[in-house]
């Protein structure tokens, strides 16, 4: 993070380039007023059909008829890690598979294509009504959830999710075709996609090729594509405008004052502290030598990237002018609410808050598992809950274990991934005392779950004894897998178990049930109120608004452009010639090394009159986690670049739209061919690629 | 860290080889029964003049006649760092002076040689005997401390310090030789120093090189030094009696229960999230290129050893075993009290412990500074307080504004330690944030710090004002060093003055001084009743017990000896050629990367026959966090080593002793000098210690 040693005024909230947009309510006005293009129909289908949702959390495109896929390799990672081991890192040295019989097929990873979208609010409006207290509409409204998605399911064979919108004033049900045969085709070195690591994460001037290229396969075959988007074949020009199809996450943007208060003053500082806390844990661990680092990496960068993403989050809302801005904008609002102050939507959800503030820390504990970070205990958790829920209809499951989602949850439960003993033993050591320094020693439940021995002691115990995932290396256990047993076997089976982590999460299971069942309750008074709030934003907005980001896909738009006084002002990209430049300086140390394809290509770059090819550019899209991977295209739908960050004034996007200092990054395309030419030799890929471009 | 799989039972409390012993008051009937061999007055004399405190933080010794200090790397790093820069960086680097005029002087060093110990708690309790309450007790101990203290300055000239024993239980004065011009010899790299990072702190096997050579001058001129350790011409053998002389900083063993249960469930723990918040912080910021890796590198490595040794030890006292030891201990002493409960001195510990911790937060981030972290702050208040306590009586000032100390303080405050606003600010925007979300933006205290302002923009705002260090480098502020000034000008100079953190420090001092207040008559209550439980222990236990460590100068002994179970157990030492295997399987990469002279010099040590000269033993004395750098010697009171580390199960040793599996960790001599000799070619300095074998 650079010291930005003068601030300047970040203008909030500016109506252009503002909106992560439903694909089925683009704001044409606003986009006719501010770039003189309104998409077509046939447009936007076209660039909905071609973009991919990563269900691990990402965002990405076809990119051929044939299926290839194109994101990032930080969206692909966890994937690729699935992938390596010590002596073959696949995701530290890269992948080529230059011909089809050498893709290699990822472990869980299940991508899903959006194939349409219905509005479903009447529905739920509907069966909510009838509720007397909040309790029975959470209930009522879980039912009519599963109710739709289930008829959907059994209807399309599509999975259905109902998705809540504008903190619940708005549902809509999409469906997706879901793809789980996914290979390998390309990833580059993690030095080179991720090219000043963690100190640049966030930053620009980058220097990144964080791409990575997979193939969808069905049935054995690789997927024939009617929509996908060829590269285009002139890289991006200051000023021009680009489109962005991805899956932001999650934003905060209608959230009251109430809600953002205790996200600055509770939820944040305890999610740092306990980010804090991990990130000195796995990199302490991952500096003990080559095997430890290829186990901890990925686990080691997500916590960075969470980290930095937050604590940037939490020094905007430190910031009294974007403080002020929002309580202005709150206040304008209030006025126009006519009836009393106790029954205000801003009351409620204040009231509501403080209730879920009051449990929040021993809810991520217990339901959240940040007292248990094993994955041995997550599977256990899903064993024991999968059968509990399954003896229940549908609609009065925890959401998560509905029928329309078994097979992607039973695609990530029994997911083939090794495990380590040391790593898991090292993780719930850890979280077992961030749980004793958090509620004590003398908590009844701690006492229990420690059962006399220390952190450490119980956590090896705990890892001795479970047998609910595939080991990779196992000095303490070398206990067979037994997940499918106890999926198949039910309730006789977790009866019939003494499989130390099912006990733990027997142990657990009925507090936290009951914290969860308060805190949805809550949450069910919120969305009542968020539902009232959005209808009357909606009548008093002159200008469209869009939705909080939800993880669905969202349609950006934005003008290639730098930043007033900084040198992206002059050229809002990076090229090839920067990035070994940068290498230069810093010696070629580590995080700014480069890996040696790229030191051997330097010459060939230079003779191909690569050498200036734009690298990475930025623009004023408004995207945010989950965007990683989105594909950036241009007015004629040919794909420019695949958005992999923002820069750390993008970091208050999470609350409020800046079109001043915040960016989006993406890799450029041109970038993308020459390096395939030049350093990856990658011959079968281009050729395919290139096809799209005839 | 290495997880350990198996534990092993610690014996607690175990008789041999226990104690950090005083030098007026050695354990003669133990030491002739464990080891059989007794020290004449002459040899203690000898080994306490050869001793060599560095007020920096750790111990040393002279060994040769012209003032030559061997000590650790570690010790000698932040002198190190601030002698140097990105482009001659002597800390990453190393430094040979091949000739005496190379030396280079250290910037604000200062060693301490003891000269004499006197017993003063007759005077000490005579005059608190009148007191009628704790605040009259404080008052007046801290009274006649500085009345001893300024006393025997004024008749003697040395450095007069009154150490508090056993808790409140003892008073000694002791009297030290200051050395103020120190100039450095001999660094090797940091790579070797450190090899194996913050993976391979705290535990054996070790191959480290932490050594570092200082000379002490007088006038100008070396210092003439009667008393120095020649180098043992034989390698440490199994099973040989060892002494270690040196400055153990801090131990917990006289502490009552109520207090390590403070310890364990609040001090460690909100300690912890200090120092992981802050690693994470500094790893971020030094990843960001070179310059900021030199800046921040011996920081990070002081927070990540902090980081390290607390979590090892909070681990231990989550253990039940360890837990119940202590317990029973304390319930066996408790039988032998024979007055009430309400009176007994852990009830009034317990109290005094309760009212600490409910203030403990506030008083570490006021106080302890936790929400201020820049040395221009830091300066500010020193600057602040000499100036206000200067005009009290001797007796009534903050301890650390004594006549008695002032020479060392001004050392300090005024070092030339040039100081770069990027990094200042950074620390401080950090430790502003902490203090926001720790007291709350609602707080009056914190409303005021922040003046209407985030902290991100308060802290570069306090840094662009302030004139009170010497600047490295500052885009902020070329303000000049005010530093002098304020301190020569007095009361006058500090209100004519608009230095902002000056103001900063004159915001907060009236609340951090009432809290000192209170913690300070808190702590008096709990020195009375250890003065009580001290008499009751030495009247009921059989053996001879040592005082809990003060950074003063102590004895401990112990035998060169492996841990039954680990390899270790054969061969309890590294060699020169375990350290190229052990840089081989890491592919010789960071942390177990090799410098290049060592590379180069493989050949040269292999064909002089040094390649299986043991580089690093381990023996069972009891040391603890400030030995780093102690002379380790034989029954000759020949050097056979220094001390640099423990092992991960010695970092108990803070509230127990154990000899079944702690370790401490020593550089061995003989690897000093075929390092010397054939890697850096240092024949001068060569010389000169052989000098001192012949």
């Amino acid at each position: 993070m650079g010291i930005a040693v003068v601030f300047f005024a970040v203008c909030l909230p500016s109506g252009a380039d503002e909106g992560m947009w439903l694909f089925n309510a683009i704001p044409k006005k606003q986009l006719s007023h501010t770039i003189g293009f309104v998409p077509s129909q046939d447009w936007l289908d076209h660039l909905q059909h071609a973009s991919v949702r990563f269900n691990s959390g990402g965002s990405g495109a076809f990119v051929s008829s044939n299926g290839l896929v194109l994101t990032n390799h930080h969206v692909a990672a966890s994937s690729l890690q699935k992938l390596s081991t010590p002596e073959n890192n696949i995701a530290r040295d890269g992948y080529l598979a230059d011909t089809i019989d050498k893709e290699i097929r990822c472990l869980d990873l299940e991508l899903n294509v959006l194939r349409s979208i219905e509005d479903v609010t009447a529905r739920v409006v509907s069966a909510v009504a009838g509720a007397t207290n909040s309790a029975e509409a959470a209930a009522a409204r879980r039912s009519v959830l599963a109710e739709i998605e289930h008829e959907s399911f059994t209807a399309t064979g599509l999975r259905s999710d109902v998705v809540t919108l504008f903190g619940g004033g708005y549902y809509h049900l999409y469906r997706y075709k879901r793809y789980t045969d996914i290979r390998l085709v390309f990833a580059p070195e993690r030095q080179i996609a991720f090219f000043g690591g963690d100190a640049d994460n966030f930053e620009f001037p980058r220097h990144c090729l964080d791409i990575c290229f997979f193939r969808v396969y069905e049935k054995g075959q690789p997927l024939t594509v009617k929509s996908f988007l060829p590269f285009a074949s002139n890289d991006v020009q200051q000023d021009d405008h680009i489109f962005v199809a991805g899956h932001p996450g999650h934003t905060d943007r209608g959230k009251t004052m109430a809600e953002i208060q205790s996200m600055r003053d509770r939820r944040l500082p305890f999610s740092l502290e306990w980010l804090n806390r991990r990130e000195v844990l796995l990199q302490a661990y991952a500096e003990e030598g080559h095997v430890e680092r290829q186990r901890a990496m990925q686990d080691l960068f997500s916590v960075q990237n969470s980290r930095k993403a937050r604590s940037g989050l939490l020094s905007s809302l430190l910031r009294p002018d974007i403080m002020n801005r929002l309580e202005n904008t709150e206040h304008d609002l209030r006025k126009q609410w006519n009836k009393g102050e106790q029954e205000s939507p801003w009351n409620r959800i204040s009231l509501a808050q403080q209730t879920i503030d009051s449990l929040a820390v021993r809810y991520n504990l217990l339901e959240g598992a940040m007292g248990f970070r094993s994955q041995f205990f997550s599977n256990a958790r899903t064993l024991l809950r999968i059968v509990e829920e399954s003896g229940k209809p549908d609609g009065d499951r925890l959401r998560e274990y509905r029928d329309s989602a078994r097979s992607s949850l039973e695609l990530r439960l029994l997911s083939n991934q090794p495990l380590y003993d040391d790593y898991e033993i090292l993780k719930l050591t850890d979280s077992l005392t961030f749980l004793v320094n958090t509620l004590g020693l003398d908590d009844p439940l701690v006492s229990d779950v420690l059962d006399g021995k220390s952190p450490a002691e119980r956590a090896i115990e705990l890892v001795a004894g479970t047998r609910l995932g595939k080991r990779g290396d196992g000095p303490v256990s070398t206990a067979p897998d037994r997940r499918r047993e106890i999926l198949n076997g039910g309730r006789d089976a977790i009866e019939a178990s003494d499989d130390t982590m099912l006990s733990l999460a027997q142990l657990i299971d009925s507090e936290s049930r009951s914290l969860r069942k308060i805190i949805e309750e809550n949450a069910e008074i919120k969305k009542q109120a968020h539902a009232e709030l959005i209808r009357l934003r909606l009548e008093t907005s002159p200008a469209a608004i869009a939705p909080d980001a939800t993880f669905t896909l969202r349609l950006a738009y934005g003008t290639v452009k730098g930043v007033t006084g900084q040198p992206s002002e002059l050229r809002p990209w990076t090229t090839i010639h920067d990035l070994f430049t940068k290498a230069d300086t810093e010696k070629n140390r580590s995080p700014f090394d480069l890996p040696e394809s790229w030191r051997d290509a330097h010459r060939a770059l230079t003779e191909s009159n690569s050498i200036e090819t734009p690298l990475n550019f930025i623009s004023t899209a408004d995207i945010i986690g989950g965007n990683s991977g989105s594909p950036v295209v241009n007015t004629t739908n040919e794909l420019v670049g695949v958005i992999f960050d923002g820069n750390e004034d993008s970091l208050v996007l999470d609350i409020a739209y800046d079109n001043v200092r915040a960016r989006a990054i993406s890799v450029s395309v041109g970038a993308i061919m020459k390096s395939l030419e030049h350093v990856y030799d990658a011959k079968t890929l281009l050729t395919e690629l290139r096809e799209g471009l005839q």
